[in-house]
C-alpha cells in the first residue's frame, strides 16, 4: 500500500494543528503543509502584547516553548512535515485530487496528488473602501509584518497620535498596545457600543472604563482618511469630525479566504464561511476545511457562525487531522462562542448567548446583572459584573458575560462548562468550586450570581437594570431612589439623582421617611445591590408594593454620577 | 399568627448565613443567633494571611465590606436578628422545642422556645494528648485568639523556629505564613504525603516545592513535646529525632462538635458528624443543622464525608435558612470534595475523587498525569500539572487535582463544572474556554489533559509515571530512558539515570542508537512529555513493541534528579 497523502493548504494555527495531529497518527502518511508567507505556526493572537511591549523578543511569537524556530527545517525534522512557505495553492483540482502552486520566491509552478486535503486558508482583515485607505500610515494588525510594523511606531517614539477604528477584540487589544507605547489614542465605533459580543450594559462599563485611557467615540465611522504628501494626518468621521493621527489602525473584523475553495466548488455556507459537517468535512469526503475560513454552528441557536478564534482553529484542526487519516472517527461539533478581551487592569468576557441574541433567537429568556468582588477584601478582591441570561422554559444557561478588574477568565471558564453541561440555575446555587481566600469568596461569584438569579426567579428579587432605570428618568417617571449606603460611602461617590440615604442598619426605623403612598415605585441601591436588595425586603414587609433593585448597585451603573 | 421563632447555634459561618437567608424570607421572624466567644462571621479562612502578613487590619476579619464590625448591634440593626455572643447553649429540650443557655460573662442562664432551630455548632481541632500538650508556645490556628497570638509572634520577631505539625491545607498555609514571618520552619506529617486529597505524585511535587521553605519531615509524628520552665523549647518525633522550637502549630484536623445535637437525640452519622437530610434536616425535622458539624455525602461515592469547608458552610446555611422559613423548598445535595491550597506562588487544588479514593470505591479508572503551561512562554505562562482521573466504563471525569506556580484555581474550577455536569473525556476535547493569551495557551491546559486522557484511552499514549518509573530503576528493571529534548535543556537539569540524549528532530535518523531488540522497554520524555510523546509514536512506527511515555516529563518528576 501506498503512503497517504495529505495537503494542508496554510500554515498559520488550524493546518499547522492538522499537519501534526496526521503525523501522530500515520508516522508514514506523505503530508506537506503550504504557507503563502514565510512565518509558519504564528502566535498571531500574541501580537499586541508584542507590539505592546509585554515582552521584547520577537522570536517569541515564533518558536516552540524550548526555543526552536518553527519554520521548514523544523517542521521537517521534528514532525517528518514537508512545510512549503512562500508559496501560494492556486487551484484545487477536485477531479485529479491535486493543487497547483507558485513558488513566489522563485515564481515556479508545479503541482502535487493528495489523497485527502485540509483547507486552512485563514480569514482577511476587512478593509473599508474609503477615500484615502492607501495613505501611509494605516495598517491592521493581523500579520507579523503588521506587527513588526507597529512595534517599530513604538520603539521610534515618533508617533504622538493615533486612532484604532473597529471597537472589537482586536480593536481593544490594539488600543492598550499603542497606549502602553505613549501614544494618545481614538477609538472609532461605527455601532452604538463597543464588543458586541457583549450586551448594551456591559459594554458600556467596558466603554466608561477605556475612556480613562483613550478617546472613544461609539455611533459614528471613518468617512475618509487625510493626508499629506502620502502620509496619513487625519480621520474624517461621518458626522465631519476631523481628528488629527498620524498612524490609524484598522479592526472592523475579518472575512473568511474561500476563494480557493469556491473556484473549485466546494460549498460555501449562508453567511459566507466554507461549509463542513461535524468531521470538519466539505462537500467533498475528501477535503477538510478548519479554522478562519469555515463557519460552524453555534449550539445554542443552532445558527452558523463565523468565530475566527485561534482556540477553536486548534481544535477543529486535531479532529480534521484525525479524520483525514482515520477515517471519520473525531467530531467538532461546534462552539458555545467563549471569548475574552484584556485591556490594561481589567477584562471582559463572554459565553453562551446574549441577550440581544436570546430574544433574536426566541428564547423565553431572563436576565440578572450581579457584582461582587472575586476574593476577599482582606486579599485584594477585585469587583466582578456578571450578566447572566438563563432560559426560563428549562432554567438552562443560556450565557454569562463578565466585566472587570477581577478575575474573568475564571468566571467565564466556570458558565462555559456549565453551558456545556447542560446546567441549570438550580444546579449552580450548590457548585462546588474551589475556596480558599487568595482564589474566591466563600461564595464564588458565580454562586453567587446564580442565587440572585434563583431569587429573581422565585419572585424574591425585582430587579431592574441602570438602563431601565435611567429610561425612566428621562422620562420623568416618578421613582423614589434610595441609597442605604453609609455617610462616608455616600460622601465618595453617588447618583445625585434626588436619592436619599437612609443606612440599611436605620432603615427599619426611618420608614416614616419613606413616600406616603405605598405603591410608589422605589428603586432601592447599594455599592453592589447586596444591601439594597435587603432594604428591597424590608420595605415589601411593611407594605411597599412597588419596590425594585437595581442590578449590581452602583458597580454596574452606565451613567453618569454626580461623583 | 405568631411570628416565627428562629433560633441558631453558632455565629461563625453556616450560623448567620442561616439566620441571614431567614430573616429575608421572613421580615418578621424572630430569630436569634447564639455564639459562645466574643466574635461573630469570623472569615476565618482568612486567619493564615493575618499572620502572614498579607493584611495588617484584623479589623477587616470582622467586619462586612463596607467596614462595620459584625456585631451585635450590627446584626439587630441590619439584619434584624439578636446576635447573643458569649452565650453557651448548654441543652436543646426537643420535647418542649427550647433552648437553655449561658451567659458566659454573667453566668446568667435561661431558656428560649423555637419554632424551628439550625445546629452550627462547627468543629474543634484536633489535640494530640501527649506529653507536654500544655505547654506554652503550642496552638492551633482555628481562633481569632489563635490569630491574634500568632499576629503577635510575627510582629515580636522574638520566635526563631517553629514547627508546624499536619501537612493539611491548614498546615501548609500556617507554614507559608510563619515563613513569611522570618522563622525557620519544620513541616511534621505523621502519613507518607502531605495533603491527603491528593494522590501520592502530587503530594510529593508539592512537598518538592515546600522543601525549598522548609525543613519538611514526611512519616513521622509526634511523640513528645520538650520544654523548659514551662515553655516549648524543642519536639521529640516518634523515630526519636528532636527538633528546637519555641513555637509549635498544630494542624491535624477537626471533629464535629455533636455534643449538643447526641445529648437530646439527635442522629449522629457513621463518621461522627451530625447526620442530615438533603433539606439540612436532623432525624428531628424542626432541627436542621449546617457547616463543620455535620456529615455529608461524596456525590461520586455516595460515601459520608466531613468536609468542613467555609464555602459548603455557607452553601448549607442558606438551604436551612430557606427550609426553616418555607419548608423544604431547597437543598444541598452533597459535595465533590473541592478543595485548594496556596503556598507562596504555588497552589496544589482538587475536585472529584483521587485514584486512590476510586480503586477504594472500585470504579474501573484510569488516570493521566499531564503537565503544561497556563499561557505562553511571551505571556509569562507557568506550570501546571494534572491527574485526571476517569470512570472507564462511562468515560465520566471521577476527579483532577492540579498543582503548580500556574492558574490551578480556574483549572480546578472548570473540573468541578465538568464533573457537576457528567461530562466524558469526549465532551472535554472540546472545550470552549475563553481564550486570549493573558488567560490560557491555545489549547487550555485542561483540554489539552482531556486530549491526552483520549490518546492513552485510544491506546495511543501508553504513559508510565515518575512513580511507575522509579519502581523499575529501583527493581534493576531493563528500561531505556530516551531524553528527546535540546543539548542545551539537557546541560540545565536532567535525570542522571544513564539516559540517552537524542533530541526529537534528530530521532528518526539516529534510530540505530536505539536497542537492537526492539522489544526492549523504552521510556521517552522532554520537559513536559509532549515530544516526548512524538517519539514514542515515531519508534512504535519503527517497530519498537514496549514504548512508554513518562507522564508529564521531567515537570512531573518527583524523585532526586542529576541537576
Amino acid at each position: 500500500m501506498n503512503n497517504k497523502k495529505i495537503i494542508v493548504i496554510g500554515g498559520s494555527a488550524a493546518g499547522p494543528k492538522a499537519a501534526a495531529k496526521a503525523r501522530r497518527l500515520d508516522e508514514f502518511a506523505e503530508i506537506t503543509m503550504f504557507q503563502k508567507g514565510n512565518d509558519l505556526s504564528m502566535a498571531s493572537c500574541g501580537y499586541p502584547y508584542y507590539v505592546g511591549g509585554t515582552f521584547n523578543d520577537r522570536n517569541m511569537l515564533l518558536t516552540t516553548p524550548a526555543g526552536i524556530v518553527r519554520d521548514p527545517k523544523f517542521y521537517w525534522n521534528a514532525k517528518g512535515i514537508v512545510a512549503k512557505n512562500n508559496t501560494e495553492v492556486t487551484k484545487i483540482n477536485r477531479a485529479n485530487k491535486t493543487v497547483e502552486f507558485t513558488d513566489l520566491k522563485t515564481g515556479d509552478k508545479a503541482s502535487q496528488e493528495y489523497d485527502k486535503l485540509i483547507i486552512a486558508t485563514g480569514a482577511t482583515a476587512n478593509i473599508p473602501p474609503i477615500k484615502g485607505i492607501d495613505l501611509e500610515g494605516i495598517t491592521t494588525l493581523q500579520s507579523m509584518q503588521d506587527a513588526d510594523f507597529l512595534r517599530k511606531v513604538r520603539d521610534e517614539k515618533k508617533i504622538k497620535k493615533a486612532v484604532v477604528i473597529g471597537g472589537g477584540l482586536i480593536g481593544i487589544e490594539t488600543l492598550e498596545a499603542l497606549h502602553l507605547a505613549g501614544i494618545k489614542l481614538t477609538l472609532i465605533e461605527l455601532l452604538p457600543q463597543l464588543l458586541t459580543f457583549l450586551d448594551f450594559s456591559l459594554a458600556k462599563l467596558v466603554e466608561n472604563y477605556l475612556k480613562t485611557k483613550a478617546n472613544v467615540i461609539t455611533n459614528n465611522g471613518v468617512a475618509e482618511f487625510i493626508g499629506e504628501n502620502g502620509h496619513l494626518t487625519a480621520v474624517k468621521l461621518k458626522n465631519g469630525t476631523e481628528i488629527d493621527c498620524e498612524l490609524a489602525v484598522i479592526a472592523i473584523g475579518v472575512r473568511p479566504n474561500v476563494k480557493l475553495a469556491k473556484d473549485c466548488g466546494i460549498a460555501i455556507g449562508e453567511i459566507g464561511g466554507i461549509k463542513v459537517n461535524d468531521f470538519m468535512q466539505t462537500n467533498d469526503p475528501d477535503i477538510f476545511a478548519v479554522g478562519d475560513c469555515i463557519e460552524i454552528k453555534n449550539l445554542i441557536t443552532n445558527k452558523s457562525v463565523h468565530a475566527p478564534y485561534g482556540d477553536l482553529a486548534n481544535l477543529q484542526g486535531r479532529v480534521a487531522g484525525e479524520n483525514a487519516i482515520e477515517g471519520n472517527v473525531s467530531s467538532f461539533k461546534g462552539t458555545i462562542q467563549t471569548g475574552i478581551c484584556k485591556f490594561f487592569d481589567y477584562a471582559a468576557g463572554t459565553t453562551g448567548i446574549s441577550q440581544s441574541k436570546a430574544k433574536e433567537a426566541g428564547f423565553n429568556y431572563q436576565t440578572v446583572i450581579n457584582a461582587s468582588p472575586d476574593k476577599p477584601g482582606f486579599m485584594n478582591g477585585k469587583m466582578l459584573i456578571t450578566e447572566l441570561i438563563i432560559d426560563k422554559d428549562n432554567q438552562r444557561i443560556l450565557g454569562a458575560q463578565c466585566f472587570g478588574p477581577g478575575d474573568v477568565s475564571k468566571q467565564i471558564a466556570i458558565w462555559a462548562s456549565a453551558i456545556q453541561g447542560k446546567l441549570t440555575v438550580e444546579d449552580m446555587i450548590n457548585s462546588d468550586f474551589p475556596y480558599a481566600p487568595p482564589f474566591s469568596l466563600a461564595i464564588d461569584h458565580s454562586i453567587a450570581t446564580a442565587h440572585v438569579m434563583q431569587n429573581k426567579l422565585k419572585g424574591r428579587f425585582v430587579g431592574i437594570t441602570s438602563l431601565e432605570l435611567n429610561e425612566k428618568i428621562t422620562r420623568n417617571d416618578k421613582v423614589f431612589l434610595l441609597d442605604v449606603r453609609n455617610p462616608d460611602e455616600y460622601e465618595q461617590t453617588r447618583l445625585g439623582l434626588g436619592e436619599i440615604l437612609i443606612p440599611l442598619g436605620a432603615l427599619r426605623n426611618r420608614l416614616s421617611q419613606l413616600p406616603e403612598d405605598k405603591t410608589t415605585e422605589i428603586v432601592t441601591y447599594c455599592k453592589i445591590s447586596l444591601r439594597g436588595y435587603e432594604a428591597a425586603i424590608i420595605l415589601k414587609a411593611h407594605g411597599f408594593t412597588n419596590v425594585k433593585v437595581l442590578e449590581g448597585g452602583l458597580s454596574a451603573w452606565i451613567f453618569n454620577k454626580e461623583k
